[in-house]
C-alpha cells in the first residue's frame, strides 16, 4: 500500500462541507468517489481538517492509502477528469504511508473576503461579504491583539467545547486592501470550530468602532465573547494553503 | 416623464445574455420585472448594447422612463431589493430625457480574465478561462496592433455583417499578469459582436507562439480572420465600464 497526498481546490457553496454526510453532498464523498472512477477502491480520504458548509480551499489537502500503481503525479488529473467542476484535484505526490494530513499539518493560512457597500456586487458575492465602510486603521490595530499564543476560547464556536485545549498560536493576522477587496489573512497552528468567522467579525466591529482593540484582549483574557460581534459568513471564508515539515 | 439611468452589475452565468427572449432568463427582463415591481410601470430598459450569454458585467449601463417621482438614487436600492442575487443595480441617477445609454456611451472598456494551468481551478473557473503555459511579453507584443482606428471585420463573428460599418477605434488595448491571472483590457469607441473575444483568442495563440504581431496586422489589413485563432468562452469576459460626456 502507498499513500498519496492531495492539495484540493473547491467552491464551498454547493457542498455541505468537508464530511461526508448521509444524503448531502460534501467534498470528501466527492473525492473518494472519484478514487474509486480511478482505482477501483473504496477508500477513506482524510482531510487537514474539516470546512464548514459554504466555506471554500484554495489549498486543502488530505489523503488516502491506496494498492495502485499509477505514478503519484499522475492522480491530480485523473481524479480531476472524474470530478465536478466545483473541486479539482491541483496536486498530487506520494508520502510515506505514515502520514497524517490533519495531525502532521504545521500551519494552516485562511483569508477572509470582504469589501465595502449597501448594494452587494453580484460579481464579489460569492466569495466575499459585504461590510459597511469601515476604518481600516482601526481593522488593522485590533488584529495585533490576536497575534501570538493564546486561550482563544471566546473566538470558539459555543457548544463545541469538549476540546482537550483550547490553546492556539496566531503566527500572523493582517489586514489588507486590494482593490475593493478587504482581506484578513490569518496563519495560525491550527483553529477552533469558527474560529476565524469570529475573528473576522471582531475585526470588522473594530473597523465600525464598536469595539476597541483593548476589548479583543479582555476577551481574550476573561473567555468571555460577548462584546466580540457575530460569526461572519461562511462564503467569506478560503482554506488557502496547509504547511508541513518540508522532509515529510 | 423622466428618464432614469442606472449603472448595473451581473453575473452572467445563469442569464441568456442582456436581451429580451422568450421563455428564456434575461437581465433586461429581470430589470423591467423589478421597475414594474417598484414603480407599477411596464417599461423598457435600454442598455448601453448587449452582452451575450454567460458574459458578466461590472458597470453596464441602462435607462427608462418613468412618471415616478421618487429621488433619482433611490432607485438604485429599491430596485436591487427586488433582484435576484445575481443582478443588482448599484447607482442610479436622473438624465436628460432625450438621453440614450446606447448612442451617447463614450467608450467602453472590457476586461477578458484567464489563468494559466492544465488543472481546472474551481474558485477561478467562474470568472476566467484556463488556458496553457503563455508568453507574457509576446502577448504584450501583439495586443499593440489592435491599437488605433482599423477596420475590425475580421474580429467580427462571421453572419453579423450587417453592419454599416466595421471601422472602430481601440484607445487602448493591455495584457498585465495579477497573481495568478492574465487580463486583457480594451478600452474602444464601440465593439463588433464577439470582438473582445476574438481578440482574446488572437492574443493567446500570439502568446503560445502561433501567430506573431505581424500575423494580427495582417489579418487586420487583409480582413481575413483564419489565423486568429478561437473565440475565447464567454465567462471570461466582463464589462467594466462605460463612459459618456459628463455633461449629460
Amino acid at each position: 500500500m502507498r499513500r498519496i497526498m492531495l492539495t484540493v481546490c473547491y467552491d464551498g457553496t454547493d457542498f455541505c462541507g468537508w464530511q461526508k454526510q448521509t444524503g448531502k453532498r460534501s467534498v470528501q464523498q466527492t473525492i473518494e468517489d472519484a478514487v474509486f472512477a480511478v482505482t477501483g477502491e473504496r477508500v477513506t480520504v482524510t482531510a487537514s481538517g474539516r470546512t464548514d458548509a459554504g466555506v471554500h480551499a484554495k489549498g486543502q489537502t488530505c489523503d488516502f492509502a491506496t494498492a495502485s500503481d499509477m505514478p503519484a503525479d499522475r492522480f491530480a488529473i485523473a481524479l480531476s477528469v472524474k470530478l465536478p467542476c466545483d473541486v479539482k484535484v491541483l496536486t498530487s505526490r506520494e508520502v510515506g504511508i505514515g502520514f497524517d494530513s490533519r495531525r502532521n499539518a504545521k500551519k494552516k493560512t485562511y483569508v477572509y473576503t470582504m469589501y465595502e457597500g449597501r448594494i452587494s456586487v453580484p460579481l464579489y458575492d460569492r466569495y466575499a461579504v459585504m461590510i459597511p465602510k469601515t476604518d481600516l486603521d482601526k481593522m488593522k490595530k485590533a488584529v495585533k491583539e490576536i497575534e501570538g499564543e493564546h486561550d482563544f476560547k471566546c473566538f470558539c464556536a459555543t457548544g463545541s467545547t469538549k476540546l482537550r485545549s483550547t490553546v492556539r498560536t496566531v503566527y500572523e493576522c493582517k489586514v489588507d486592501r486590494t482593490g475593493d477587496f478587504i482581506t484578513i489573512t490569518v496563519t495560525g497552528s491550527g483553529f477552533l470550530y469558527n474560529m476565524v468567522r469570529i475573528i473576522a467579525g471582531a475585526t470588522v466591529f473594530a473597523g465600525l468602532g464598536k469595539i476597541t482593540p483593548e476589548d479583543i484582549a479582555e476577551a481574550i483574557k476573561t473567555g468571555d465573547r460577548k462584546k466580540l460581534g457575530k460569526t461572519m459568513p461562511a462564503k467569506g471564508l478560503t482554506l488557502m494553503k496547509v504547511e508541513y515539515d518540508k522532509t515529510l
